[in-house]
């Protein structure tokens, strides 16, 4: 069980033949949410051999076409796949018009349910939680409405050492309150401390997603401290001023950023294409916050023990 | 100069790693039209080294996704790429707001002028004319409004032998009155034959593309004689209940239209995906239609000739 995060895509504005726009796919403990969905990105998902079916949430950050432009291609593909199960859409409202006009026009019913859940892009708010996962989203600042999500998952603080349920027989029901510190008082009223059945668990882990935005402190507080971040980085610094009539981030703002938010690893990408050395991004945060890593096509990120 | 067809794609409903559903580039003497634009038809652009800035005009048969899903796309990228000159586009009503909805969602307004032509689904019509070529559409069958496009090359009946133009001081003004067959008559008053002046001209070029649709004889009489037709043949025959089902056509059906309609060439595409062994599709359409092809994906055929 991990969490591991896979980059589809990217590259900033146009697909090239080497480069895929944005979109990425988090697996959350083989729970697979897809991040963005740039034209191409179900074939990225075919190149790299993750099921269709398996995706049940999407998550569209802004409408520009970079974003999202493959996203009706992929519904439509798990369409004609025969999809029954579920799928679940976090974006602004317009995508919905954007989706309902595509399938009126070729007089599409899906076989599947879908079910499409409008981010306000005023606000911070809370798009889906349970026992093991709270996603979250926040407005970025990118001319356009645009949002970057949160993913944290939920893990009981200490972790049970599976010998001791045996040995002092345990019973199910008393696991949880185990898991969060309690002490176990057995048959005859013995107390077993919770430091003898018991040990610290991982941490849990957290992936922050911010993409498109200019530099953009209010974020700083919602990320603190996450595992991993991606952060856009358009451009170096040296164009810090196109950056900003862009509404798009350097590398020095994105590690910026990291640096304040204190987050363990930074990511960065969406590049544009006038970059043909990476390294260079790469070296420019770094000078900022050593922890960067570059969002590069086809790499997967295990950040949970990082 | 010549009749060239470049097959981007042409597998149908879902694309896969190998095989783009349908795209074709037709290049009309250094004139390029671009027939179809599914997911990925930039990146097969770029793949077969075609510029964006030559298309100037796009035909859309129908709004099932396999045909259109790159459209926006690629409008996209030639924003992105600061394309200034017009770009056309016929195609059904629906289209134009699938478009306008995408632009107004990114707040884009596009930096050249895009003009779009819609198509009438129920009545032959001509779409554009010019000295050099005449481009029509006409309906098919498919469930759905989709159209049929014809490219017919002009050509004078004859060709001036060049030699001729000197040896005698022929005047620009009446080269095309001797292509059109009508003598010359020298300052002096002596006659020239068009025989001396004149050799015939190769046959005009014309392509048919007609996808997707079930058997329909209506057609035949619009694409009589083309040089070359592209007929879809999702289906062997063995399966003509389920191409009709689905409003498609055989291998037989295809075949069987190219032969009444007295073609010179077929081109045969739009394969399901059940099938592994395209041969055999092959065979089957030329046991009716002996000038069968296949259109493969990054073939390109010269039919000026043919």
């Amino acid at each position: 069980m991990s969490y591991e995060l896979t980059i589809l895509g990217s590259s900033s504005a146009i697909p090239s033949l080497e480069k895929n726009p944005t979109a990425q796919l988090l697996n959350a403990n083989e729970r697979f949410f897809l991040i963005d969905c740039a034209e191409g990105t179900q074939i990225q998902l075919r190149k790299y051999k993750f099921k269709f079916h398996k995706i049940n949430r999407i998550f569209i950050s802004h409408l520009h076409g970079d974003h999202y432009f493959g996203l009706i291609g992929l519904l439509s593909s798990m369409h004609l796949l025969g999809r029954e199960k579920e799928l679940h859409i976090y974006a602004h409202a317009k995508l919905k018009q954007i989706i309902d006009v595509q399938l009126e026009a070729s007089n599409t019913e899906l076989c599947y349910p879908l079910f499409f859940h409008v981010i306000n892009p005023e606000t911070d708010e809370v798009l889906f939680e349970d026992k093991k996962i709270k996603i979250s989203t926040f407005p970025l600042n990118h001319g356009i409405d645009c949002n970057g999500f949160l993913f944290e998952e939920k893990k009981s603080p200490r972790k049970i050492i599976s010998e001791k349920i045996q040995e002092y027989n345990i019973p199910i029901e008393n696991l949880k309150s185990i898991k969060n510190g309690e002490h176990f008082i057995t048959e005859d009223g013995d107390v077993i401390l919770n430091n003898e059945l018991t040990i610290e668990n991982n941490k849990a882990s957290s992936y922050a997603y911010c993409s498109d935005t200019k530099y953009c402190e209010s974020i700083i507080e919602k990320i603190k401290g996450v595992s991993l971040l991606y952060h856009e980085a358009t451009f170096m610094n040296d164009r810090k001023n196109r950056a900003e009539e862009t509404n798009h981030s350097t590398t020095i703002d994105a590690a910026t950023i990291a640096k304040l938010a204190q987050v363990k690893h930074l990511l960065i990408g969406h590049f544009s294409q006038r970059y043909r050395d990476e390294s260079l991004l790469l070296e420019e945060s770094k000078r900022v916050f050593k922890n960067t890593l570059i969002a590069k096509q086809g790499r997967t990120i295990n950040f949970s023990d990082m």
